[in-house]
């Protein structure tokens, strides 16, 4: 574990992972000096992606921020969320019916496809649950959380079915001082609640890695040696990282803070292989 | 583990504690033949008492459903709620100072005392919480989920104080095919989320029937062993009362379904000495 | 939460409650300046107790590091156990039938009454267990953990019955630098292997605490607030007293080091009313 | 889900994983019928691997008993292990120094590569750490319970180092009708009582899906749809390949006995595609 800084550790790599909230953008948008990152990135051949557990949107809304703060190549096939693992999750294994959700339109529009119709917990009737064949819990904002958590609860008591967490975060940043709780901590609550078992999309989990590994090997012959997950939270990004065999870099420009850095990892036992302030230029 | 009918065991008691949902009354009220049933102990001189997990309102509130079904001798001292306790604790560690709270106003209501003003978590501003020496979570009801319980995260972010969880169950029966979460399941999820340790009043705990234990010696002296506890949830009233070294008895009209009792005291380990069909005569 | 010398706060209780390990004793035995504190608490007309999550062994052969040490008013009515719970819950709730046991034979003896009879796991036959009615797990020595953990988790399968944790603790100091596994360590495991609800005795659990100021009682008409309770661990130690409803300090001499006391009580939200370096005079 | 016969099913896929112990062998070795089912297997073309959570030995090790049993197929490069998961863990991210173990000289023996060496628990020399990279949890034998599970909490305390569990099973079956705990359920008690985060190789991580899907692929071109997991337990097998995108099949020959199948689904929400008496022919 060693204090580095960005750039020199970067063009040690074939391909670096990126975390979105707290190391590429926070509440107020974009970091300033990302853009000029990229733009070392690309003069340097090296490739990038951002990887982040989030289902609020599709890769196509995701990319907006960036292309609005001009960074050109952030485009959506450069984007793997915990929200197309459970897509795809739902294609495989459910295929057709009705996917239940929580969270706003925008996050279960994509979901929609050929065999799949998706249907916000507020409009299911709980009297008729028969054509509902999956859960999708996809992001905390879009429904009546005491209304709609509750129905929640009942649906599943009602009805057996798989129940996919599309990110498993409990909180996120709201503003400089404020967090709000997120899709994953609603999601453990009403797991307990429910003792049933959901299937879980997002870092640490090798899952969301692989489907990086693969989309950049569209690209680029890479071994699992020559890419570098970037982060910002050690119980994600860190643990995720290290057990999918890749290198791992902790930035202090989001949820751990610079003074916490070591007794955090000391205390969790979770290792980063780089600790860098930031990866702006 | 026998199966009996109440009145044959309950003549073997001084004192009987009774938990009040799925046992004395449902999401219909009273339920009937229980006006009876207290007729019969009262004939036979057996002292009664209600232990419940209820923060939502006072004991004299607690008392108004059973007066309206003509249980006169239901009177407030007969009440021991997991409320008491918080209110108790409060009284005797904070003593004075803001208690800020979630649930309905009736519910803080009885908290306020000389020293102890109540705040809504609604009326609290993040940036003034200085005079906040408590956070108590008191009711499901009263305030909106997603503002408020995102506020009391970030509340208890800024400052560390003491947190009182005055029911400990995590869902309760809306209907008779639907449950509610309980402001126990909420505070689990609050409590993993700030990963603080909060403090539980309420069944299994041995604080809620050491209370009812000095409230019935104020009538009637009398051993553990002259008490029976009975209640319709084996985490809660039958393993407290066990643990609390009382005699306990299972009854399937509330939580625990007639068909699942054995596999789920078979499950659990928590064993009932008695199990009866109802208490309603 | 104010920094204090032990002996400006003890005079202002009429009782003081004592965790043992980490504040009046540690692996070299008493610690030095302790037998000095016991004289000032005499001189000035303060009772004590000794409240531990102990089940090795009874009150009498606690006493005995106090006796050597010089402590002659430490007896055994002055030591309140987490054991003594553990037997006061067998002859309540199971009365008669063999208790297996997890733990030396001294700590066992204790738990033999008229009508309970003791068994080593180690003697246990499984195939043969229908006169086992409970199981008790006492200590951490006295067994072969590999061979009659395994044991004990079959006769929990093969058989229901209820189980009691003497001690909640996790580990124990074992010398200055290391520790070792304690019961409660091992009870959690077997907990959550076999699936079922242990029953639990000891800090933080206040039926300790009602057990120990009943004790008081018997000497001393004393109300909650005139008894202090001072510990070196605030999850059980300072959480326990503070739910039962009496003052509480920290001592930095055990578990607690002084520079993690306050991010300590930070992360936790565990909160002492006093932290003292020692009470040793 | 739907009740079937393996031989019907199997012949829609191109590939076949199975789980090991309570599919294919129990503690009497293979199970009888299981010859018979891969000579039908090779018949048909299909191809099979073994995914298991054995970290006990090597794969050529873990084929002896189907040779044994006459299947020459099963050859070791049709054995995945989450012993080989964490193999690949430690040669990626540790790469040299000491990796300490608990478990049998034979399963540490294949983790041994150039860079890095092994140091059984029992002769790690707690004042001498500093060349000890990471712990691996192996196994639950060949070593001493008590003592070495001491050890292993004592070197966490002192040294921060990245700790792989192999196995994430909690026991397993030792006889008809007896279990022992695994080195799962061991690891479980060590990562609480040293409050740190371990990484988990094994079922239900995917992880060890796509290693066998890799596996596969070297042999056929082979889409996920094509693929089946043939599995005893739900939380492992049929949670992993439910996740993973797979098809997935219970069988009742291991762990979920066949009264017990429908409530564990219904009470856990894990779903099976199909359920199958035996795969024996």
């Amino acid at each position: 574990m060693r204090h580095v800084t960005f750039r020199d550790v970067a063009t040690r790599y074939k391909a670096i992972f990126f975390d979105a909230y707290g190391v590429l953008k926070n509440h107020q948008g974009v970091i300033p000096g990302i853009p000029e990152m990229f733009e070392f990135l690309k003069a340097q051949g090296i490739h990038f992606f951002v990887v982040t557990n989030d289902a609020s949107r599709s890769p196509e809304l995701l990319t907006e921020v960036y292309q609005q703060a001009g960074i050109r190549d952030m485009t959506p096939d450069r984007i793997i969320s915990s929200g197309m693992l459970a897509l795809q999750f739902l294609q495989a294994k459910v295929r057709y019916g009705a996917v239940a959700y929580l969270g706003p339109a925008r996050s279960a529009h994509y979901v929609e496809t050929e065999g799949l119709k998706t249907i916000s917990i507020r409009d299911v009737d709980l009297a008729h649950t028969e054509h509902i064949a999956a859960l999708s819990l996809l992001d905390d904002e879009g429904f009546d959380w005491e209304k709609d958590l509750n129905k929640t609860i009942n649906l599943l008591r009602k009805q057996n079915m798989p129940v996919v967490v599309a990110n498993t975060d409990t909180t996120y940043p709201e503003s400089r001082d404020e967090v709000a709780i997120a899709i994953g901590g609603l999601s453990d609550m009403i797991e307990r609640v429910v003792r049933k078992v959901f299937i879980r999309f997002g870092k640490p989990d090798s899952q969301i890695f692989q489907f990086a590994l693969e989309q950049v090997r569209k690209e680029l012959d890479v071994q699992k040696s020559e890419i570098l997950m970037v982060g910002d939270t050690l119980n994600t990004d860190i643990l995720g990282g290290n057990k999918f065999g890749i290198d791992t870099m902790l930035v202090l420009t989001g949820n751990t803070q610079p003074h916490r850095a070591l007794p955090q990892i000391e205390s969790t036992g979770i290792i980063p292989d780089y600790i860098c302030e930031s990866v702006a230029l």
